[in-house]
């Protein structure tokens, strides 16, 4: 692999050096590398592009890496990944894509992610997005994750795309069977001209299901973002949503969370909040001695930590 | 005016006998009594069905009543009402319609009604709708209020939907100027087949300027309500949306609040939440002797207040 994939392999998964577990680098399009695990198969698909992870049921403690590199300008990246964990297994899988651009070319990772998880597995999901380099070519991040949680089981997802991604559009679809559970946690920021779009859909179709959805963003310079959930509670569940942005120079936010109950007893809540950061706050911090620019900064990292 | 129109007054704008003020009565498209006063002249439109009410500037502690009836089956009636309300004028507007149904035909009213509230005014603006009669042809009621509110204007919206509606489209639009403020209470309650949509629509365009919407809803039987507002935060502003809706039986409820900050002094939130009757409320109130069906009302009364 190339020193920019290595570079970026630091950023997105905190990967420096051999992953210890099963791991799959995309490279450009390419396959730079990949372990299986005594658990865990990584095989490529035979129809598209992508890979398939089998987790095998039972399997617990186990760590695989997917993460997508894209190195230079004009590539324009399309994966298929399905993940197929077991009933019972728990485990941990770091994605994230990092893209660098050295051209006028744009370049483009669009990551299409399947999850199937099986009765009473656990998947906690890690996914982290930046984009780098000097190349005035634009760096565009689409994942989309559709995941089926059966019975009993519990996906959460983790989601981070702090800085570098010049447009991004995620996409997350999830069905809960009987007493699944989705946490998501996501945390965006976006400065100068970039625009990002989160879209949440997830049906509570099992009794005893449950979905807490949280996005935090902070939107700087010029750059906008769209917040969308939707939740439709079609059995006995609960379902909470929640985004709170901080709004600054001349961006613009929106958010447009949906509630839908479609049966007596799904619980169904959302909350969101736009606004700058208090003055009194960055005021507090700046009698500690801080700068007012120091202070800002140090706010923000709280806010989306 | 005839029994059933008498019937309907009282429903609505709790008037028994002669308003105390300007007023204007519709009954079936037509109409059954006006009188403008000192400050406040009612005239009728010569382009189009429907009414101007004019309130000087200064008025203060003035009322205008003017509410709508359909009496029958097979009415379609359609006003245009327009109120200018005058600078620094006070007033209470006691709209409402009620429509009776007793044939097999649809009877359906659609008002269209437009606020230009001039500097400082303060608009009190009461619109309760109400559907009654043995027959099985529809009732159905599409109000829309479109606000124009000047500098400091304010205008407070309280409106009640409880009973007999079979379908309602609630449009309102407001567009505020510097320091204007806008206040909306809706209740609404909906049971059998019925079906109610709430449109909001918030443009806070001035300094200033702030917007509090609040929804308190019960769907009952198979009844189905989508709740959806928008507010835009053009500048230094502050605006809420609240959503809060009981859902009994097979109903359904949706809610969509959209905020959308354009201006880094835009401080907006809403909230919503869906769910059923607490269980404890309803033993809590049987431990006083209460029904299980006695302690649902009460619960649903206070909802409503």
């Amino acid at each position: 692999m190339n020193k920019v994939t290595q570079k970026l392999l630091g950023l997105v998964s905190d990967l420096f050096g051999k992953p210890d577990g099963a791991y799959n680098i995309r490279e450009d399009s390419l396959c730079a590398g990949r372990k299986s695990s005594e658990y865990i198969r990584i095989e490529s698909k035979t129809d598209k592009p992508g890979i398939d992870i089998i987790v095998d049921a039972g399997a617990k403690g186990e760590k695989v890496y997917i993460p997508a590199c894209v190195t230079h300008s004009d590539v324009d990246d399309l994966v298929y990944n399905d993940f197929y964990i077991g009933a019972g297994a728990d485990v941990i899988i770091i994605a994230g894509c990092g893209i660098h651009t050295d051209g006028e070319g744009d370049s483009r990772h669009n990551g299409i992610h399947r999850f199937f998880v099986e009765t009473g597995a656990h998947v906690l999901y890690l996914e982290k997005h930046i984009g780098i380099g000097e190349g005035t070519g634009k760096r565009v991040i689409n994942p989309q994750t559709i995941a089926e949680i059966a019975r009993d089981g519990f996906m959460e997802m983790d989601t981070t795309q702090i800085e570098g991604v010049d447009s991004t559009k995620r996409i997350t679809r999830a069905v809960l069977g009987e007493g699944a559970r989705l946490v998501i946690r996501e945390k965006i920021m976006t400065h100068g001209s970039q625009s990002a779009v989160t879209d949440f859909e997830v049906e509570l179709n099992g009794d005893g299901s449950g979905a807490d959805l949280v996005s935090r963003s902070v939107a700087k310079g010029a750059s906008k973002q769209l917040f969308r959930s939707r939740i439709y509670g079609n059995a006995v569940c609960s379902g909470h949503s929640e985004c709170d942005a901080i709004i600054m120079d001349g961006a613009e936010v929106s958010a447009v969370p949906e509630l839908t109950a479609r049966h007596v007893d799904a619980a169904l809540i959302h909350e969101a909040a736009i606004g700058k950061i208090a003055g009194e706050q960055i005021i507090k911090l700046m009698t500690f001695g801080l700068t007012e620019k120091q202070a800002e900064t140090k706010i923000i990292e709280g806010f989306l930590k």
